[in-house]
């Protein structure tokens, strides 16, 4: 590790894993955190809870299609999602610059408001500190979430009813330990990825990274490019109610795609092979990354699911995508293979393949 | 309100009051929130659980009996206390200044995890954002947690045995509409105080404060003074086993004991009635507070627990505190008396009375 920290170390690709693994997980390291999903899922007494937290930092406060409160809201909604679980209750704690403006704190305050009232999920608890002005760059937002599975899970397994002759224990799923019925219990999770798998997405990828970081830098294109900051619980409903079994569910935020695909080919022990020409962009998004030299499948969405399932479910779970307004331009995008374990490999138009790397530097700060 | 954010709108004064009431109670109101307990206490699928979550700024990371990470942790796991709840996981957000070194990083880590370990509470989830150099002050972290409460709780009530004749309902208690069996479910709680109540602190008072302040602005005593950040999760354990039917829990911190004993008065619609001379105060914080012209009683604490108990469990909760490392101060410093609401009375060694309101202003910046 260098011996300061860099931007680098936010920016959802290589250093930000060294962080995790040489700093957070050698001091904190346990189950539940070591899964490194966008939730932690615990078991609690009467039935299992996902548990998430992020830090927002975003610049500036108010993009198109956004602002830091609406996004600290979906943030942490999209993190309970991927973990197949309905939020609950948030929880808002905000770090303050002295001298902010107030009706700056109220429009973000109201917009976390609105957002969460779309989702119908309620703000629970919270903090407020303020620091002497410099010491903070006016708001910074940290929202945590509680959630339960969408999917509802039988308490204990169901016992064998001596008058119908039983038929218990079933089968279990061959990746996980804790399931019956076929239905793989500890899914969605990152450890889930199996051979065969179809990989999808949920719509355009790069809206958010290259809304923010065009509105920061005022870089201007015919048509505005807009955050697709967005709250993905229904989605992900409408998904499940699909396919109960559904492997892997990931937010691609910082790092983008080529991160969460590469997180899950690691901690699966799989390969991701993934089309270029079926990955949807967005013309001015196409042109502002073409323009300013980066990969639009390193750059952060909020507003995007990546979901891997069994082959025979991906068809069902497209079309309840796409009935969904989030999941519109939803598309199966790849397929996981067996080897090379833990790569993602990127098939263009032409054929070629290359190796898909996450993103080495600090590509867009203070992107979320 | 005034037009900006002010240091004392993070002070725990009446300034973060104003800004609470007209600002985020205003927007987010909901049942679970405004209680504005330590932790909001919500009802999922089997059972209750508390949830809670604060921010930390404190300056300097490092002060005599802690630093910023033991705080971290110490602060949420008294937030779920507060509530009666046992931690069962934390989640910690770092927000980092570009250029901290990852020495002062890791001790700050480490501490945390030494913290959490001393709880027996896992921290299972994360997230780190890096901002420019200049835009944040070295470390600030967001610890969220959830727990469950210490006192088991049936899930449904008793049902009445044809055998023995039932005896269901039973009485139900008289401030709370969900309880049985003479128990309040819904406490602790701060809307649970009632007339004839004893009010119980753990120990000294002001002594995280004055530790933080006297060690930024360099001034030094004959003895150094020490925060007193601790967890207090089996201390409340004890109480709670003492007297199930605590009416109140509150970690005094910022605003110090007068602030948390008027939402108390507030909350519950009492008057409560201290006695000075009871009050333990550490000789040198003391003389700080005198030289300072600072009344301890506004100062934050990180150790500490308030208690307001039936007055028949008072001495038995006093006993079971004072037989534990975290409350061998412990001692009842007054009680709930019905008129006139809302407020808090101290009466002096000389016997006079005097109104104990919370502080203005900004007292101590970034104290936690």
């Amino acid at each position: 590790m260098s011996e300061v920290i860099l931007l680098a170390h936010g920016a959802g690709g290589r250093k930000s894993a060294d962080l995790i693994r040489d700093l957070f997980l050698r001091h904190f390291g346990n189950p539940a955190l070591n899964v490194l999903g966008d939730s932690a899922v615990l078991e609690i007494p009467g039935g299992k809870v996902a548990f998430t937290t992020d830090s927002f930092v975003v610049d500036p406060l108010f993009f198109p299609g956004g602002d830091i409160g609406k996004l600290a809201v979906c943030g942490t909604v999209n993190d309970l999602a991927a973990a197949g679980a309905r939020p609950l209750a948030l929880s808002a704690a905000f770090i303050l610059e002295e001298g902010l403006d107030l009706d700056t704190l109220e429009r973000v305050v109201a917009s976390m408001a609105r957002t969460a009232s779309e989702v119908g999920v309620p703000i629970v608890t919270g903090d407020t500190k303020v620091v002497p002005r410099g010491s903070a760059d006016r708001i910074f937002i940290t929202t945590s979430g509680i959630g339960i599975p969408f999917v509802a899970q039988r308490q204990t397994p169901p016992q064998p009813s001596p008058q119908r002759g039983g038929g218990y224990p079933p089968t279990l799923p061959p990746r996980c330990g804790e399931g019956w019925g076929g239905v793989c219990l500890c899914a969605p999770s990152p450890e889930c990825a199996a051979q065969g798998d179809a990989v999808i997405l949920s719509g355009t990828i790069a809206d958010h990274g290259m809304a923010v970081m065009t509105c920061r830098e005022g870089i201007s294109f015919e048509s505005e490019i807009e955050s697709d900051c967005a709250p993905l619980d229904t989605l992900v409903a409408s998904m499940l109610e699909a396919c109960p079994d559904i492997h892997c569910l990931r937010d691609p935020t910082r790092g983008g795609v080529a991160t969460s695909l590469n997180e899950i080919a690691v901690q699966s022990g799989v390969c991701i092979e993934i089309y270029e020409p079926a990955i949807p962009v967005n013309e001015n998004v196409r042109v502002a990354c073409e323009l300013l030299g980066i990969d639009p499948l390193h750059v952060a969405n909020e507003g995007k699911m990546l979901a891997i399932v069994p082959q025979e479910c991906a068809e069902a779970v497209v079309e309840a995508m796409r009935a969904h307004p989030y999941g519109r331009r939803a598309c199966v995008i790849g397929r996981v293979q067996e080897r090379p374990a833990g790569r993602v490999h990127l098939r263009t138009a032409l054929g070629s393949l290359r190796i898909l790397d996450i993103p080495a530097g600090d590509l867009l700060p203070r992107i979320c």
